[in-house]
């Protein structure tokens, strides 16, 4: 990293962010306490508590002072290339946050909150025709969005920039076509075959000690417990609430072993990224992890790539029999691997295993797409949801509850950009798992071995230290010498999943 | 209460209240999480998110366009008395936010940072004399504080008034006179007394039962969950994170029997006092507890009043024998209450019982009062603290780490005003218990069944429920009939140590 320029302006802009990336902490502070240890009837006030600081925050991140700080900065061309990346990704921010009139995100937000408690009767109610005029609206609030933006060349173009800079509509579009094509043959194989036994997963496993096993894997992987912790929530999450302080949560279920594991690791993948951003960037706009994909690909290289590899079963199932020695006493190895990675197709998509949850994604990122591009009507989609899991899924829900009703995203945010990057995230971590395959001779035998270090510190340096310095495809090409690409994600599972169903 | 006209010069002022308020409340979620569980590396981050929030908070409470809609309200005499005193209240705020001038608050600061971290190194060391330069300077900054305030009669009454508004040092100096009057013989007598057994209060009680019990008795009380929760902490606090949101902490401590379940019972007459004020008066200026000293009543009613006394005992001791049954196999009722009420002579504050306990406080108002008028010099200080320990407590400490190096407060903080209201808090306590035994026919009756909803309805009513609306002195006049005196209080220690120790 270039040593920046410490001359006035750029000292008035780094003050401006710290302020702001505080700000922004102590409302994940809010949020953080909201989900773990609120009294209940404490919810009321949080929320106007975390409404008054978001204003605050609104009001210091759009204020006519910095736009002009900004513009003055931006005039100038010596500013180093990292100095002058943090001052377009703060543009970027600020561009976010003051060309929606406040009006706008006025009516956004009390739609959505009309929606979102209507969903909540309508789901269990299987009434996807009273979501109808709802869904219209927030198609035409999501577009409006867009409208702001008219630098792109389309809706989905603009939400996918959003969540992953850069990127575009036609990018996705052939990713998840190639992902498809590869996809469906081997889920349709994997059905044929016969399944694993994974009687023993549901078998009574003391909550405490499934939660010790968890972290203990965690600080193996690397998580630094000096500048985290991990609470309890119905729904796991990571969340930053200071510079050092990455948190995750995550839930527990007595009759249920992967559960909390999996919800671990994959919240540890989010929180190794957060905590291995350079300190040097911390405060700044680029002191975070750079894309919603690229931290997806994290979170999903520890659960996945790692944390049900056949290598990391030969570490930890010494570990989880000396647990539950009774629970597991008819268990081999084997077995455990097996089990933790037995595919088959399923109606939702977050009980979906790794196999078969991106045909849950490309589905709902299709039917986005379409609605936005107005070739698909609001009130046709729970028909179109139903027609699109026989093609991509192959399987029908039984009803709208797990169909077009299942996902709260629609019906509590916007329409667009709500799921690609959860694909593209798995996309883009086997692309990094396969250049430390080729960067670290024992990868896997340190994985059997129960030792992270080497790999943790290989994805800090090419990853997760430079923060937001490099957009994401920017990232992929330098780290794996490749654009993005769904080659070698689709050779790993091929590769696993051939090997595990006897498919070759 | 009177309904606030609802004109737009009131509306606007209670808008700006409820920001402060939230804004206050969400300063003391980052202090929550500080003191219960935030990661040890986080806490420069923590510290500097605070500082970013009180400077925030100031700002607001300091603006001048605030002012000027308190000088316009404050010009008219159409409001009802609730809001007449509510904006007597705000006005007081603001002067304290705006008389100090902003380079004056720095310095305060810094000083005592620099001063907070030679007593940290001083204090082991037993090096009073390296103290001396700092405790001028803290003196010298302390004048100055209440300099900027000088339609008090003196630094003291300032001071004083700060913490119990409308109190004095003549009515304190009076007050404390006649305690330590009545105090010094009983201790003397208790002292000769034979001491009853306390040797079952240190074996060995399981940290979780103990918890359990507390938060049971908590709940008796009427502390509402639903409105807070307990966590632990190394130094027990109550604190009000929201207006339905107001948490208690405690330590725990398996070989000590006291410690949980009398920190419990402390913060949780703080938080029933705070869980007590009005609906109607959450995020005004008089929606809290009135003054340091009331609260100070209200944590020592429901610690000693009512959770040492006999009739408590009779409720609660078949309860911890059901809880403990080997540690208290060769323990009676008696012994218990004897030995939650044993009383002798010591040198730390923080350890004395509910006799002593007054005579450490006198002892350091009256050194606070002779510095703040140049009656006493610092660096005699060490020695006048000894002087006086003999002649109020009858003992002297062995080192000045256990004299006047023994509490943060005047090197960490000023000097003047931190110490009287925990006295004035016993004193009021009394007070009120004894209108409250006038007032509730079967209020030991009601204890003795471990029933505490009378008592604290009544409370609620009395007390509570007004928030800031009286001055202490004037509530406890509405309250109790009388002015603030110590003879209830005295009745009571010479009543209760009276039987205890045999000494009628």
């Amino acid at each position: 990293m270039t040593t920046p320029h410490a001359d006035s302006t750029w000292n008035a802009l780094i003050q401006r962010w710290q302020e702001l990336s505080d700000l922004g902490d102590v409302g994940s502070v809010l949020g953080w306490d909201q989900s773990t240890f609120l009294p209940p009837a404490a919810a009321a006030g949080r929320a106007r508590q975390m409404a008054l600081l978001a204003g605050i925050r609104h009001a210091r991140a759009t204020d006519a002072a910095y736009g002009t700080l900004l513009d003055a900065a931006q005039a100038r061309s010596d500013w180093s290339p990292v100095q002058a990346r943090t001052l377009a990704v703060a543009r970027r921010e600020f561009e976010e946050a003051t060309r929606f009139p406040a009006a706008f995100v006025q009516a956004f937000s009390q739609h959505t909150g009309k929606s979102y408690s209507a969903w909540v009767e309508a789901r269990p109610a299987n009434d996807f025709a009273r979501m109808v005029p709802y869904l219209e609206r927030t198609l035409e609030l999501s577009l409006q969005a867009a409208s702001y933006f008219p630098e792109f060349a389309s809706p989905m173009d603009y939400f996918i920039d959003q969540s992953d800079e850069g990127m575009t509509a036609d990018v996705v579009d052939q990713v998840f076509a190639e992902l498809r094509a590869a996809l469906v043959p081997i889920v349709d194989a994997v059905a044929q075959a016969p399944a694993p036994r994974t009687d023993f997963l549901f078998r009574t496993y003391p909550v405490a000690t499934q939660l010790e096993l968890g972290q203990e894997i965690a600080r193996a992987y690397g998580y630094d417990s000096s500048r985290g912790r991990q609470d309890l929530t119905a729904h796991p999450f990571m969340t930053r609430l200071g510079d050092r302080d990455v948190r995750i949560t995550t839930r527990v279920k007595e009759n249920d072993l992967t559960e909390t594991l999996y919800s671990t690791l994959h919240e540890t993948g989010h929180a190794l990224y957060e905590q291995g951003v350079g300190a040097e960037l911390l405060g700044t706009p680029l002191g975070g992890g750079v894309s919603s994909g690229v931290h997806e690909s994290q979170s999903r290289l520890w659960e996945n790539l790692v944390g049900r590899s056949r290598a990391f079963w030969a570490a930890y199932f010494p570990r989880f029999r000396d647990a539950f020695p009774e629970q597991l006493a008819d268990v081999t190895e084997d077995e455990m691997y097996r089990a933790m990675n037995a595919a088959q197709r399923s109606v939702i998509r977050t009980d979906a295993d790794e196999l078969t949850y991106n045909l849950h994604v490309i589905t709902r990122y299709e039917l986005e797409r379409d609605l936005l591009a107005g070739r698909l009507a609001a009130g046709d989609l729970a028909d179109a949801w139903h027609a699109a899991y026989e093609t991509n899924v192959g399987l029908r829900a039984p009803s709208d509850v797990d169909g077009a009703l299942q996902d709260v995203h629609w019906y509590g945010g916007g329409i667009g950009g709500a799921f690609q990057a959860y694909t593209l995230g798995n996309v883009m971590s086997a692309q990094f798992y396969a250049a430390a395959q080729r960067a670290l001779a024992t990868l896997e035998a340190d994985t059997a071995r129960g030792e992270f270090a080497a790999l943790h510190g290989w994805l800090r340096e090419q990853v997760y230290a430079p923060g937001g310095t490099f957009k994401p495809a920017e990232l992929v090409e330098r780290v794996t010498g490749e654009a993005m690409t769904v080659g070698p994600y689709v050779a790993y599972l091929r590769s696993k999943y051939g090997a595990l169903y006897g498919l070759n």
